[in-house]
């Protein structure tokens, strides 16, 4: 990893520094997946099917997955698996518990009452990519607070496995969620087919999850749609950047940058710090660790394209820090609780020697679908009020109107709008007649 | 107004019966706005300045409105606007105080802390649309919120006027909600000034506020754009259900269609009512109204396109509206607080005889930013929460760590992600030897 000063970069210089990779999307891809989209839309399970068999290699009769075969996904999976899942299930659904929009009631003038009313999303799809392995956590990250919100219809999408199966620790974790439909369909076409319904698929509200950039792309253009569905976060790829002091022991911090770096080879890691000596020897120990690593190449790709920045105190740090905005945030510094304060934008934040970053990826309980690429400045990471919407609700008695209609017919008139006046004043007029009890 | 039968109706008549107008964007307005968004970025003030000329019909030199304005505006704006602004900033202020994002702790597991923390956005762009008349109301709906918000940066864009000034009850209102810069600019190009910042103008992280077609297509590039800003909600012509029983006076049902249908010509209204004599009372309310209202031809051609809908029962009444999912519902009905647990989808709700439309545009306190085109079955009106974002924060001990890791351990494997794994292997083989207290 390249070692950098930040006093010695000009503004052109640390702009690119902490720069994200371009998003490039391979030429033709927002055309191919509308082409995805129309197909579906217009032909439904059929098209759905084409697209399996083209994209996943698989013929799928019937995508959704029989409930015999979620129930016995627990026999199945293998024990250590079994627990942490349920483990991580626990500690999620306990952080997940007050995350949602909460219902308030003021008086705001005399006689008029004014409510916030939550309701959960009708509807919601879940999508879990494939891969080389299944991703559980993504099921519970998705699944828990989708259950919690208390959103009636939840359907989960999943691409099939080469002999057009769905992973048990998928099924199980989805059992624990209590999402009984389960469809095994992926890509831009599992989208659209939320987005829109087909024959078998229900249509769905909101569509969550991570996936590649057909999936990325597929989830874009469904919620530009009125008639499709909204999407979560904006994707893009994963990123770490730890903070860290003369403290740290720099074995831990070079295990978690490269526990990010193997993401995939645009992952971004970036290490602050205000001890050169630690850089240096954080740079020895990526050498040796990544050597014993499965996924070394990937890491190798990632790191290559990553950076140690070397700055001369801790409010620095934090200004490169809430200037990059990153996904994850590791304070690996002898005070990390006296900085939280400091920090503006992050989307997750570890404290401490003893909080690797994995640990929210799985199991803290806190959710790892977050804001990256920048937009922890303005986007919060998933939560069960993602799964919810409020509406706002008031209630004036007839002196209540009394009171507050001569602002509102002072307003109506100052902005031109004379009928909005009138449906004050012709009720004012009518209650001098007819008055309502207070 | 037309007046159908629901249950007389198809399923094809029910959907073309509640279908909205269609948005049809004028053809090259993508196109162009993406011009003005690039000159914008590329020229600044310059950019700014050119096309204030031309939409505008004015040349600003300085487009930020001078203090000494804002302050003198009080002393020119007449008494009685000037106290409804006072009363309705006031009530907006008493509703939206709880309606921030709230933060919490939960020990998700024995020596795991997991927290919530809520930051205000850095920087928000508040935009207020010109036209024949100023629209305080819409300032104070975006700038209560803001300053609740504790946002630092709080920029209010608003055309200037053939003389290229801004109306006093624009001045007044912003300089209640504390907002110090008010420039002078508006359309897309003001939209693209926020956005990317000019030398003049802050760049922003969100923008917030209604606008014609101009500025809600530059609000959907920005947002498409990871350099861009954020937007609010996706912009619709205003509608208004009302759901009235036998109970209902017509002569206020009929007003509050009025109030909604002088919006303008594209505005939606619908009746639906158990009561086949209210429908044809109203009607003829309706007729009986227009003719003194000074935006007769407006609301005409709104009414043209609306509908009186007669049910069987309130049930059915309940799913139409939860079907057509209103910007704003009135419930004018003997029990209005009975039938609010079953209304799923609505911005916002007035329940009774005593609460017009008009209350909530402007004094009762609530947000009058709300979902339209159907987006209530997603999505919430304004609040202090949109002008805010949340972390979260986890914390172990090394105690904590040895409790959750193996579930870490074992789901970072089932996931093939081992150096996630080693991220917790490798302390809890360091902390065997160097164990800090629990």
């Amino acid at each position: 990893m390249q070692i950098l000063d930040w006093t010695e970069l000009g503004e052109a210089a640390r702009t690119r520094t902490l720069a994200r990779p371009a998003l490039l999307d391979p030429i033709g891809r927002e055309t191919t997946v509308a082409g995805i989209l129309r197909a579906v839309r217009e032909d439904g399970d059929a098209a759905l099917r084409n697209y399996t068999r083209c994209f996943d290699g698989v013929d799928i009769e019937t995508f959704e997955v029989a409930p015999e075969a979620i129930t016995a996904a627990e026999r199945s999976l293998d024990a250590s698996t079994r627990a942490a899942i349920d483990r991580a299930f626990d500690t999620i659904g306990r952080f997940h518990v007050p995350s949602g929009k909460s219902e308030y009631r003021v008086e705001t003038a005399p006689g008029v009452v004014c409510r916030r009313v939550v309701r959960p999303l009708a509807a919601v799809g879940l999508y879990v990519p494939g891969g080389s392995a299944p991703l559980p956590s993504t099921v519970l990250m998705l699944g828990v607070p989708a259950m919690l919100a208390g959103c009636e219809t939840r359907v989960l999408c999943t691409p099939p496995d080469a002999d057009g199966n769905v992973a048990p620790a998928i099924l199980y974790a989805a059992e624990r969620c209590g999402i009984t439909r389960i469809f095994r369909a992926g890509g831009a076409q599992a989208i659209a087919a939320m987005a829109f319904g087909t024959e078998t698929l229900p249509r769905v509200d909101r569509i969550f999850g991570p996936g590649n950039g057909w999936v990325t792309e597929a989830k874009r253009q469904v919620a530009q749609d009125p008639e499709g569905a909204l999407s979560d976060l904006p994707a893009g790829p994963s990123e770490l950047l730890v903070l860290a002091d003369e403290h740290a022991d720099p074995l831990f911090v070079a295990a978690d940058l490269l526990s990010q770096a193997e993401h995939g080879p645009d992952s971004q890691v970036l290490l602050v710090t205000t001890s050169v000596d630690l850089a240096r020897r954080v740079g020895l120990e990526l050498e040796r660790q990544l050597a014993e690593l499965p996924r070394e190449a990937i890491a190798r790709q990632s790191l290559d394209a990553s950076r140690i920045i070397c700055v001369p105190d801790i409010a620095t740090a934090l200004a490169v820090s809430n200037r990059y905005a990153p996904e994850h945030l590791i304070l690996n510094v002898a005070d990390p609780e006296g900085l939280l304060p400091e920090v503006r934008n992050a989307g997750s934040v570890f404290l401490g020697a003893w909080t690797p970053e994995s640990l929210g990826d799985y199991a803290s309980g806190t959710n790892h679908v977050l804001p990256t690429y920048g937009y922890a400045r303005q986007l919060s990471g998933l939560s069960v009020g993602d799964f919810q919407k409020s509406f706002t609700v008031q209630s004036a008695t007839s002196a209540g109107l009394a009171g507050l209609g001569p602002a509102v017919i002072a307003l109506a008139r100052a902005e031109g709008l004379e009928a909005h006046a009138r449906a004050v004043s012709r009720r004012l007029e009518a209650g001098e007649h007819d008055r309502e009890p207070a």
